[in-house]
């Protein structure tokens, strides 16, 4: 299964083209980007999302823009352009790890050569990202027994990555695998990652799906309808508490009560060891319009109050197992995930 | 707090005249219904829902074609008119509990008394409701702390009811009692009951509210930001276990992982004594189109499946207590709602 969905690329003069991810399932629209601002505004606005998709653009993004500092000044503008990719987002850990390898690329060369080596680095975010999903997805698929019924929240595929995809990955690796998997995809509001993405490219690559509002699972798995969960994170601290897209923390508690395994599935690049726990993890709220209204149309009173938190916190006594691209982790996650990291 | 807000109610001609719960909170648009037919249709297409409203206009609706029956053929036309009721909404036993109580009339008159007779139950089982849900207020409030932040679920308020509300009428009487309350309220998809109808009247009738998703409640409670929760039900089993808007069951699921207290207010007529548990309750399956899209607006690939089970069933050892109008039932609830039945 080769995927054919472009998440994100650069042209011939390093810009960064990206599918405009606002505008799916209805419209296959790319954007191109010209500069640091605009690649950050992008990450900020979710024309792009997903943890190792915003690592990929922030490096793109602070190669395209190194060509175009003053070669005399290029230190501290290297520095501001850094501060403004880093400004966009707050959550996902990939995109400060990207900066920090770009930082540590630029220092180490001068001129010609650091461009060069910035292009080069950028190229290898994103290649090495496919590999990894690709890793992580062998090594999570033997998870996923034939005939499953698989619940997943928020979009964790091709789009939200490189391509291929964390948590998605596994199950179309289980599916290249021969297994026959059914996908069962909680919408995900406010911002419908799940009816309007995973959807999307369940139906574009011939992975049976079916959509549920997230309110929903609950019942579907109280009912046996569930045989496994797999989410993707956006931050995994040190003991293994995960961020990731709202609504996480409720799949994971529904799944524990019921016996359900409950499993997340991301590269080694979200795991935060500085973080002693998910209690450090920052969290990011949205403004209430993604709550009061959906894509334009209201859907509530004008002025009414809303909270709009994007990622929640599942903790590790949640979590059956964590799937990286170098194995795949169990508790107790102190070792098993610094092992991983080492 | 005299609640402006007329939900449903009958012109000098015995018509049925609703509220459109449909376009709210955009338009306060009114519907005038004529028939049966009509008054089944409107429930079923959900112009008005709430088990309490749903059994009020049930009541009304049989009184209104009452008196389009041939008298010679009342009986048989009678039992048509009741089945076709029945057929509109099958969780909500209220419907079911109106509809035995009009065949109770119907059976104890003739002629033109039977026809007055009928139209004074219809008024009685409105003004009953009314009644019903001050009690059920003056019962609940007692349980609601001064500064509460108080979760709720679905709309469960002057619309869902006669007038007053269920588990909003607990709110409303701690609010008239003087007491401060912050509501929270689920948006509740796919219907959006909550963002819609709850922030609606809570605007309206001067009441803090705060909406945010359904996915969104979990993080909420776990950072310590509810003081409890409280809903409405749609049938009661003998056991305790009940039914109610699709989500109620993670909303309860998340309270009892985090001992926020977790309460049901609902009229002794919602409980079915027939019943010994929850898993006999039978579970409307409504159309994908709710869950693809919103309110005409697509926000799905076209053709993905979608489940939508419009009710769950919270299972009684997660409910901290059950408010009726006769008194506040807990555990076990086997002997305490039979004692509040008889």
């Amino acid at each position: 299964m080769t995927t054919n969905i472009r998440t994100i690329e650069r042209d011939a003069e390093g810009r960064v083209v990206m599918l405009d991810q606002r505008r799916l399932p209805f419209e296959e629209v790319y954007v191109t980007l010209s500069t640091v601002q605009e690649v950050a505004d992008a990450i900020r606005d979710m024309v792009i999302r997903g943890a190792p998709a915003i690592g990929v653009a922030a490096a793109m993004g602070l190669a395209l823009g190194a060509r175009q500092l003053p070669a005399a000044d290029f230190d501290a503008g290297f520095v501001v352009h850094c501060n403004i990719m880093a400004a966009s987002r707050p959550t996902a850990v990939n995109l400060f790890w990207a900066i920090e390898r770009m930082k540590g690329i630029a220092a180490l060369h001068k001129g010609d050569a650091r461009l060069d080596a910035l292009d080069r680095e950028a190229a290898l975010v994103y290649e090495e990202d496919l590999a990894t999903n690709r890793a992580m997805g062998r090594n999570g698929a033997v998870l996923v027994p034939d005939g499953a019924r698989v619940l997943t929240h928020c979009n964790t595929g091709s789009l939200a990555t490189a391509g291929y995809g964390t948590a998605l990955g596994v199950i179309r690796a289980a599916v290249e695998a021969g297994k026959r998997v059914a996908v069962f995809a909680d919408e995900t509001r406010p911002y419908l990652q799940g009816s309007r993405l995973t959807a999307w490219e369940c139906v574009k690559e011939g992975i049976d799906v079916t959509i549920l509002a997230d309110s929903a699972a609950g019942h579907v798995i109280s009912r046996g309808g569930i045989d496994l969960a797999i989410v993707g994170a956006d931050r995994i601290a040190a003991n293994g508490d995960t961020a990731n897209k709202i609504g996480t923390y409720t799949v994971a508690t529904l799944c524990a009560r019921h016996g359900v395994p409950f499993y997340v599935a991301a590269p080694t690049s979200t795991i935060d060891l500085s973080l002693a726990s998910g209690a450090e993890i920052p969290i990011e709220d949205r403004g209430p319009d993604e709550v009061t209204g959906v894509f334009g149309k209201p859907i509530a009173p004008v002025g009414v109050k809303a909270l709009n938190p994007a990622f929640d916190v599942t903790p590790a006594e949640l979590i059956a197992a964590i799937v990286t691209e170098r194995g795949v982790a169990r508790a107790p996650y102190g070792e098993s995930l610094a092992a991983l990291c080492r």
